[in-house]
C-alpha cells in the first residue's frame, strides 16, 4: 500500500510499504478513507520528537472503513465506518480506569503515527480497537468527522473542559491557529459572555470572530488592557494558552484573573518562567494535559446534532495524489491561509 | 499601648503606641491574650514586603477578647473570646460571596499587620468583625486556636483541599518548617497511604515522622527514587509545596505522578522554572492561593472534638515582656528548633 | 403608603399602612418601583402557607430606589436603583459563608412577604441590605431586572445547576409554567442537545418551543417514550420537576437515566411516593433546594451582556392602581395567557 | 463440580453441575478457593428476584486463582490469584467508559449469581475478566479479599463517596449490618467528627461501636433527637440508609440537615414516602446506586497497607463441606451473631 514515511528530519516520502495485519487480538485493520494533518506531524518531520524513528507512517486522524477485526474484538465490525482516535487505550490500567486513556500504561496512549505506525497510509492498524473507534452514523461526513479525532476533543477537554468554563465568564484564547479556533468552538458550548481572540495573524483573527469571538486583539496592542477592560480590572476568568511558547504562556498568566484558571493546550519544547513571586497569592490553577478523548463520543453527538459547526476549520482539500502537497499547504499557513487540510484516500 | 512596631529594614520595637479605636461600624477593638509570629513577618522586618510602611504594628494571629465593637457589627459582643482570623472579609464582594475572602475586593484581604496596624500588640483593631472573628469555646486553649489564624487554614486550604488529597493517595510534602507540618496534620484527614516529607533539617524530618509523615528524605537522598518506589513508579498523586524557592518547586512538578497534583503553599520571592517542555503531556494541576479562611469554622470544630492535635506544633512560650525574644527564637529555628512560637501578652 | 396586604385565606387588601422604617443597621429602605407576583403569593393567599399572619404585606419579588440605610450598610447608597433579591442573607452563618443564603440561620432566607413585610408596597424594608440588593445599571429595564428577583435564579440553581446540565444532555422539563420556561432559558446556557417541555397546556408548550424547546409533549401523549426514541431508549439525562404534585414527580423519576439526576424546582404541598424498589439499583440523584441567590450577580452580567431574554416571559404589564387586577390575571393563566405581570407602582 | 444452586423460592442445593468453559474471548475460568454470601443472595433464595431462575449458581464475591483465559483476554494469567468483583464490565459502552460499570450495557453489570451463574461453586466463569478480576498480592488473605468483590466497594461508593463525606462531618448510618458497619470503616477514612450508628440490635451497635461509630442509638430512643443534639440542632450533614425499608428511608430524610446528603445503600423492595412537602425547601441530596467498583483498586491498595481493618467484619468461618451451613448461620443472625462469614471452597 502507499503511506507517508518519516525518513528522518525533513524528510518524507509517499511511498510503498506492506500493508498492516492485526498483531494483537485487539486489533482492527482499517482501510482509510480521509486524514488530517496535525501540527504535530509537522514537528515529528522537523526532528523535534525523537522517539518517531525514521520508517514510520505518520499520522494519528482518520476516519476508515474497518476490513478486519483480531478475535478480542467485540464493537467495529468488518464493514463499519468509523473514527479512529488519536488516542489508543488498554481500558483496565489504572489511567484507563479513569478515563485518561492519553496516559495509557499498558502500550497505549498517543502511539499512532509516533510510537507505531500511524494512519496517512491506505490501511492502517488501530490498536485496542473497541475503546479507540468510534462507529460514525452516515450522516456525519469525513471531513467534520476527522476532527474529533485529535483537534476537538483536545481543545475541548485539556482546554474548555480543564479550564472550567462557565456562563458569564470572560475567556481569553491566546494563539487561535487550529486548535485555538477549535476551542472558541468547544467554549461557546458554555455560554461565556466574552472571548478575547489573541494572535499575530489578522487572518486568524478575523476566522476567530467568525467562530465566536467577541474581542479579537493582536499581542502588541495591549491584551492585558483589553482583558482588564472587560473585567472590571480583575482579568480573565478562564485562559487557554494555544500556541506552546513560554511567551504566550506566561502572557496567560499575566492574563488570568485572581481565582482564575490557566489551561494550556500548547505543545512545548522549551520551559516557561512562572512567576510565582506574583502569583503564589493570586490563586490561580494551571492545567496541563495530553488529551485523553474521552469527550468524543460526546462531540460525535453533538456532531451529529448540528451543535459543533467545524466545517470552517477546514481550508483545503486534496486527493489520494496529494498528501504531499497537502503538507506544503499545511506547513505554510501564512501563505496558504491554511487551518485545517483535509486528504480523501480513495 | 504596648505593640511590636515596624521600624524599617531590619528594625523593631517593642513601643508605646496610641491604642485602636473604632473607625468603621464593621470593627472591632479586642485586647489580646495570644499571638503568633509567621514567617511572613520575618519577611517584612527583613524588607521584603514594601507595602508595610515603617511604623506599622505588626502581626496577624491573635487570640484575644472583645473589648468594643461598631454599630454594624452583629456576631460579637463585648467580652467574647474570639479567634482573630489572618485574613478581613467584607462579605459582600464578588470574592466573598464565594468564600475567597484572601481576594477581598473592598479593602479586605490580608491587611492586619500589612496595610493596617496588626495583633502583635495589647489592643488591636479588627475590621469586618463579624467575618474574621470567632467565638471561641472556653475548652479549646489559647496556644491551640492562635494556630488556627493563619498556619492550621493556610495548609490546609491551599494545601491539602487545592491538593485535593484522597484516601489511599501518596503525598508529598516539600519543606516540613510549620506550614509543611500543619500540612500534614491536615493531610491525614484524608487517610492518604503515604506521606513523605521531604526537608534538608533532620529535626524537622523527626518531627514530621511525629505528626504523621511515614517515609521522611532528605533533599540529597533522591527523594523522587523515594516517590516512585512508593508508587510502582509513577510519582505522588499530591505534592505540597511548603518552601517557597525555585528549586523546591521545581522539585514538585518532578514528584508528581501523571495526573496529579501540585499545590503551592510556599511564599516566594522569585520566578520558578517551569518545564512545559516535560509537563505540557503529562496532565498536571498545579494551584498557587493565599488562604481565604473559609475552613476556620470546620477546623475549629475538629479542634474542639479533639481532631487536631496541633499542640506538637508549639515548641516554645513566652510572656509579655519576651516579644523580642519570641522574634530571635523563631528567627534562628536552626539553633533553636523552633517551630511555632506562642506569646501570651496578658 | 399604599401596600397590598393579606387579609387571611382569600382575603388581601390594596390600602395604607404605616411607612416601613429602618430597625437594624444593616436594613435598607426602598422605594418600589416594579414587581411581580410569584406563584408562592397566590400559595400564600390560599391560605397554605400558615407562616404569613393576615396583616402582612406580600411581595419578595422588586426593583426599586434606595432611600435611606442603617449606619451598618456600606454597599447600597441613596439614590441607587437596585435589584431586591427574594432571599435576605446575613453573611456570616454558618450557610452563609457557603453561599446557601436560603438557609440563613440569623433570621434571613425566604422573609420577605413571609415572615416580615414584603415589596408589593411603595415602600419596603430590605434586611441585610449589603447582600440583598443588586445595584442595577441603567441599561437594563426594570421588568427584565425584576425577573432576577426570584424566577430565573431559581430555576437556574435548583434546577439547572442542581441538575448539572452539560452539554449534549437530553433534558427533560416537567411542567412549563413561569418556572419552567425559566428554566429552558438557563439549561439553554449549557448547550444540551435536546431540551423536552412537558406540560399539559398547549399555549405553554408553544411558548417552551420559543424560548428554546426542541421537542415538547402532553403528559398524556406517552413522554417516557418521546425521551426514550430520543436517547436511545436509556432516558434523560436531567430531568426538572417545575409543577409541585407527586405526579409530576413520579413522571421525573420514571424520565430520568440510570445515572441521571433530578432537580425538583417545585413547591409540593404533598408527599410523593418514590420507588425505590425500581431506583436503589439506578444510580439516580435527586435533588430538592429553595434558592439561595448566590448566581444573581452572575444573572446579572449576563442579562447585561444580552445572554438572558428574559423579555419573552412578561406576558401582562400593569400601572400603579392595577395591583388588584395584575393579580387576577396572574391567577387565571388558562383564561389570561399570562405567564409573569409586571407592575410599576410609579 | 460442586455448586449451591437455586432451585426456586427457598430451595437450594449444594450438587453436581458440569464445569464452566470459556464462552467469549473476554472470559476467564477460576478455581475458586474463597466466598461470602451477600444479604442479595438470601433475597434470592426467597424468590423476590424473579430474573434469577431456577438452575442458577449463585453468588457474586469470591477469590479465586484463574485455570483459563479466552484469546481476548490480556491481564490474568493461568496461575494468578485474584479478586472476583460482583461486577463485571465490558470497558467500552457508554456507562463502563465513564467508570460507571454496574450500568454496563453490554451485558455487564451484576450478572454473577443472577442472569448467569456466579462464583459460590468450585469453579467459575468471569466474563470480562480484563476489568473484572484483580490481581491479589501474597500478603493480602482471602478472607479479607473477598469482602472487597462487594460489600467494602459498594458501602464506600454508594455510601460514604455518593455522601460525600468530609472532615468534620455528623454522619448518621441508619443501619449497622454488614453493610453499614463496612460503611462505618469507609467513612472514617474522611474523618468526619461523629458517626452516629442507629439500629434495633444491640449487638451490632456494639460492633459498630468497635469499629469506629463514637454514639450508637436504638430507633426507639428518639435518633432525631441524638442527632440535633450533636449539631447544634442542624441534623446530620450526611445519612446513610443501609436497610432497604421504606421506614428506614424516611427515617434518613428526617435526619439529614439542610443542604445535606442522604446516600442510600440499602436495597429496597417497596416504595417508600419521599416528603416532598418537608423537603422541597431544604436543599437536599438523594442518591442511590448500584455499586460500580470503580473504588476496588484503591482498596486493595489500602488494604495491603493496612489502612482498612475488615476483619472484624468477619464473624464466622466454614470449610468446603458447610456451604449450607454457612447459610443457615448468616440468614440467622439474631440467633447466629453472624455478620460475614466466610467459605473456603479448597
Amino acid at each position: 500500500m502507499k503511506a507517508l514515511v518519516y525518513g528522518g528530519p525533513g524528510e518524507k516520502y509517499w511511498t510503498d510499504v506492506p500493508d498492516p495485519v492485526v498483531e494483537d487480538p485487539r486489533d482492527a485493520i482499517i482501510k482509510v478513507d480521509t486524514v488530517t494533518i496535525c501540527g504535530t506531524d509537522l514537528h515529528i518531520l522537523a526532528g523535534h520528537v525523537p522517539s518517531v524513528e525514521p520508517g514510520r507512517v505518520l499520522g494519528h486522524e482518520a476516519v476508515g472503513t474497518v476490513v478486519e477485526v483480531g478475535t478480542g474484538v467485540s464493537g467495529p465490525r468488518p464493514g463499519d465506518r468509523v473514527l479512529a482516535s488519536c488516542i489508543s487505550a488498554c481500558g483496565t490500567c489504572r489511567y484507563c480506569r479513569h478515563g485518561t486513556y492519553g496516559q495509557c500504561l499498558n502500550g497505549g496512549g498517543w502511539i499512532l503515527g509516533h510510537r507505531i505506525n500511524g494512519v496517512q497510509a491506505q490501511y492502517a492498524r488501530i490498536p485496542f480497537a473497541d475503546l479507540s473507534t468510534h462507529k460514525l452514523s452516515p450522516d456525519i461526513p469525513d471531513e467534520a468527522a476527522v476532527l474529533l479525532a485529535d483537534i476537538l476533543p483536545t481543545s475541548y477537554e485539556v482546554g474548555v473542559l480543564n479550564g472550567q468554563v462557565r456562563p458569564g465568564d470572560t475567556v481569553a484564547v491566546v494563539g487561535v491557529g487550529p486548535i485555538g479556533l477549535a476551542a472558541i468552538l468547544g467554549a461557546r458550548l458554555y455560554s461565556p459572555s466574552h472571548i478575547v481572540a489573541i494572535d499575530k495573524a489578522d487572518s486568524r483573527l478575523q476566522a476567530a470572530k467568525q467562530l465566536g469571538a467577541d474581542v479579537v486583539v493582536q499581542p502588541d496592542s495591549d491584551p492585558l488592557e483589553v482583558v482588564r477592560a472587560l473585567t472590571g480590572g480583575l482579568g480573565a476568568d478562564v485562559v487557554l494558552e494555544a500556541v506552546g511558547t513560554p511567551e504566550t504562556f506566561e502572557l496567560c498568566t499575566r492574563l488570568v484573573r485572581p481565582g482564575g484558571r490557566v489551561a494550556n493546550v500548547g505543545v512545548h519544547g522549551r520551559p516557561a518562567t512562572l512567576h510565582l513571586e506574583d502569583l503564589w497569592i493570586r490563586n490561580v490553577t494551571i492545567t496541563t494535559g495530553l488529551v485523553d478523548t474521552y469527550s468524543t463520543p460526546t462531540l460525535l453527538r453533538m456532531l451529529g446534532e448540528g451543535q459543533l459547526d467545524v466545517s470552517r476549520l477546514v481550508t483545503h482539500r486534496f486527493g489520494p495524489d496529494d498528501v504531499l502537497e497537502a503538507y506544503d499547504v499545511f506547513a505554510k499557513p501564512a501563505q496558504s491561509g491554511a487551518l485545517k487540510v483535509v486528504v480523501s484516500l480513495n
